[in-house]
C-alpha cells in the first residue's frame, strides 16, 4: 500500500477563529458567550451534578446531531435531569443558536445542570434543572503539521480512571479530576497528553477521547469504563466501509504499545494519530496508512454531506411546523 | 450513666433563616448571593476543576477558621490552584463578608476554580484561577426533633466511593456523582441518607459527612478514602476530654451495624446520630449517651468561645495592620 498524505483542513485554527461570534443561549435568551454565566449555587458547579454533550457543524450542517441528542437524552434520563425541552425543541434551539452565530464550522456545547435548590437546601430532588448551550468557532485539535507529527502520549502509572462502580461513564459527565491531574503530571514530563487505565489495568480513555489500536486484526477500541464516543463509532463505520475489521474490547497497554498504529478519537479532531507512548514509537513513529485513510475518508465523506444535517433545513422544517 | 437530654439549638432552621442577607464576594465586589454567577466556560463547571471549603460562624465568631484555611491551602496546592490571596487577605475577606451580611450564625462557603482558559483552549495551565465566597444563614442539619429520631441510613450496595487512585479525597473536591446517585436511590427507598463503602468494602463516607461508630473500645472513625473532616476531629478532641477513647481506622460495615451507637459528622450539624442502618436499629435505635454528651459538650464549648475567633477581632486586627 502506498502511504496516502494526510489531508487535514488548515483553516480551522485558533489564530484564524473569530471568537467574537461565540454565542450562548441561557436563561431564555441569546448572549455573547463571554457573558453567559450560571449561579454559583447551581449544583452543576457545587457537586458536578450535570451532563453535557458536544456536537460540531461542518460547512453549515450538524454532524450526527441525532446521535449526540440520543446520548444526551440517555445521560439526562440516567442522571434524572430534565432539560425541559422536547427533542424537536432542542434541535430547533441548537439550529437557531448556530444560525444566529453565523458560524459555518462550529463547536456546539450543550448542558443540563441540576440547577439551584431552594435557599438552605442542597437536595437534588428540589432543584430546578437548567439547560444552556453555546456555539463557538470549531478549532481543529490537530493542525496538519501537528497531525503529521502525531501525539506523544504517556500512560499514567499513578492515576486510574474513575471506575464504573462509582460514576457511570456512559452518562457523559464532568468528573475529570483524574484526567486533569494526570494531564498536568504528563505535561510536567513533556508529553502532549495522557491515557488512563481502568482499575483492572486495561486502557480506558484520556481527557475527552477514546483510544484505538490498529493491529494485524484491525481496529481495537478500548471499551472498559469509557464514554461511548461518537467519533470512535464514526471511525469504526468508515473502517468497515474500507474493509478494515474493527471491534470494541479490552485493550491491554502492551497491545497498544506493540500496535502497528494508534490513534485517539474525539469531536474536536475526528481522530488524531498517537505516534509515541512513553517515548517509544508506535510502529514507525509516524501516522500510519490506516489512520491516514480513515481521516482522509472522514473529511471527504463529511464534505459530501455524509451524516450532515444542514442547519438551514432544520430551521425551515421548524418554521413549517410553526415551532 | 444517666442519659443526658440532647440540647440542640432550635432557632437555626430554614423557616426562621433570613436568606435575603446571603451575600457573596465575586469578581472583586460584594453582591447578593442570588446574583453571584460564574462564566459557563469556567473549568470549575466544565470539568469539576476546583476546590472549596465550608466554615461556620457561631455567635459572631468563626469556628476553627485556621483549620479550614489550612485544608483549603492544602487542597489548592495539591490541585495547583491559586486563589490569589495571602492567608491574611483571605481571613480579612471572609471576615468582611460575614460582617457585611450581618449574620451572627453563618455558613461560609469559599471556592477556588480553575477559571476560564483563553478562547479555543481548555488547557488548565492557561486558565486564570477564580476565587469567590459567600455567607448565608447557618441552618442546622438536624433540628432537635430530627436529632432525637436520628438518621435512618442505608449502605449502598451498588455504588462505591470514588477511589483515591482516581481522585484524591484529601483535596476537597466536587466529585459527588457517586454520592448524588446513591442518595437519589436511597431516597427512593425511603432512607434519609446513604453511606458509601470504598472498593475494599470498608465504610468510606457519605454526601458531606464522615462516619463514626461507637463501640466498647470507644470511637472508631472511618478513614479510608475520605476527606479529613474538621467536625470529626472536633468530636475526637471532645471525646478525649471526656475520657472516651477514639481512633481513626478501617470501619467494616458489620462493625458499624453492631455498634452501640453511630453518628455522622459535618459542619452543618457537628454530629448527627444514625439510629438505623438498612432498617435495623443501631443499639437501642435512638441517640445514645456518647453522641448526646459529645453534641451537648460541642455546643457548650462553642458558646464558651472554644476555637472561636470573633469576626470583630479579625476586622480590628486587619484595620490595625492597615490591610
Amino acid at each position: 500500500m502506498i502511504d496516502e498524505i494526510l489531508e487535514v483542513p488548515d483553516h480551522l485554527s485558533v489564530a484564524r477563529a473569530d471568537f467574537s461570534r461565540a454565542l450562548a443561549w441561557i436563561d431564555g435568551g441569546f448572549v455573547p458567550l463571554a457573558e453567559a454565566r450560571i449561579p454559583v449555587r447551581d449544583l452543576g458547579l457545587m457537586y458536578a451534578d450535570m451532563t453535557y454533550d458536544v456536537v460540531h457543524t461542518w460547512r453549515g450542517g450538524f454532524f450526527r446531531l441525532d446521535d449526540h441528542l440520543d446520548r444526551f437524552e440517555t445521560s439526562c434520563a440516567g442522571l434524572r435531569l430534565d432539560p425541559g425541552f422536547t427533542r424537536a425543541e432542542l434541535t430547533t434551539l441548537l439550529a437557531t443558536l448556530v444560525d444566529r452565530s453565523g458560524l459555518a464550522d462550529a463547536l456546539v456545547y450543550f448542558a443540563c445542570t441540576r440547577g439551584t435548590a431552594p435557599p438552605g437546601s442542597r437536595d437534588p430532588r428540589l432543584a430546578s434543572n437548567r439547560f444552556f448551550a453555546y456555539a463557538q468557532p470549531l478549532v481543529l485539535r490537530g493542525q496538519p503539521e501537528e497531525m503529521r507529527r502525531g501525539l506523544h502520549a504517556t500512560i499514567s502509572t499513578t492515576i486510574r480512571r474513575i471506575p464504573e462502580t462509582s460514576v457511570n461513564p456512559v452518562w457523559k459527565n464532568t468528573h475529570w479530576g483524574d484526567f486533569t491531574r494526570a494531564l498536568l503530571l504528563a505535561k510536567d514530563d513533556g508529553f502532549d497528553t495522557v491515557i488512563l487505565l481502568d482499575h483492572g489495568g486495561g486502557v480506558a480513555e484520556g481527557p475527552g477521547f477514546n483510544v484505538v489500536a490498529v493491529t494485524r486484526e484491525g481496529l481495537l477500541a478500548a471499551d472498559s469504563g469509557v464514554l461511548e464516543g461518537i467519533s470512535c463509532r464514526t471511525m469504526m463505520e468508515i473502517a468497515g466501509e474500507l474493509g478494515i475489521p474493527g471491534r470494541y474490547g479490552r485493550l491491554a497497554p502492551d497491545v497498544l504499545r506493540a500496535a502497528d498504529e494508534a490513534f485517539i478519537t474525539s469531536t474536536s479532531c475526528g481522530l488524531f494519530p498517537v505516534t509515541r507512548v512513553d517515548g517509544v514509537p508506535i510502529g514507525p513513529g509516524r501516522p500510519g496508512p490506516v489512520a491516514t485513510r480513515l481521516l482522509n475518508t472522514y473529511y471527504r465523506r463529511k464534505n459530501d454531506g455524509w451524516n450532515i444535517t444542514p442547519v438551514a433545513r432544520l430551521l425551515a422544517s421548524a418554521a413549517g411546523r410553526g415551532t
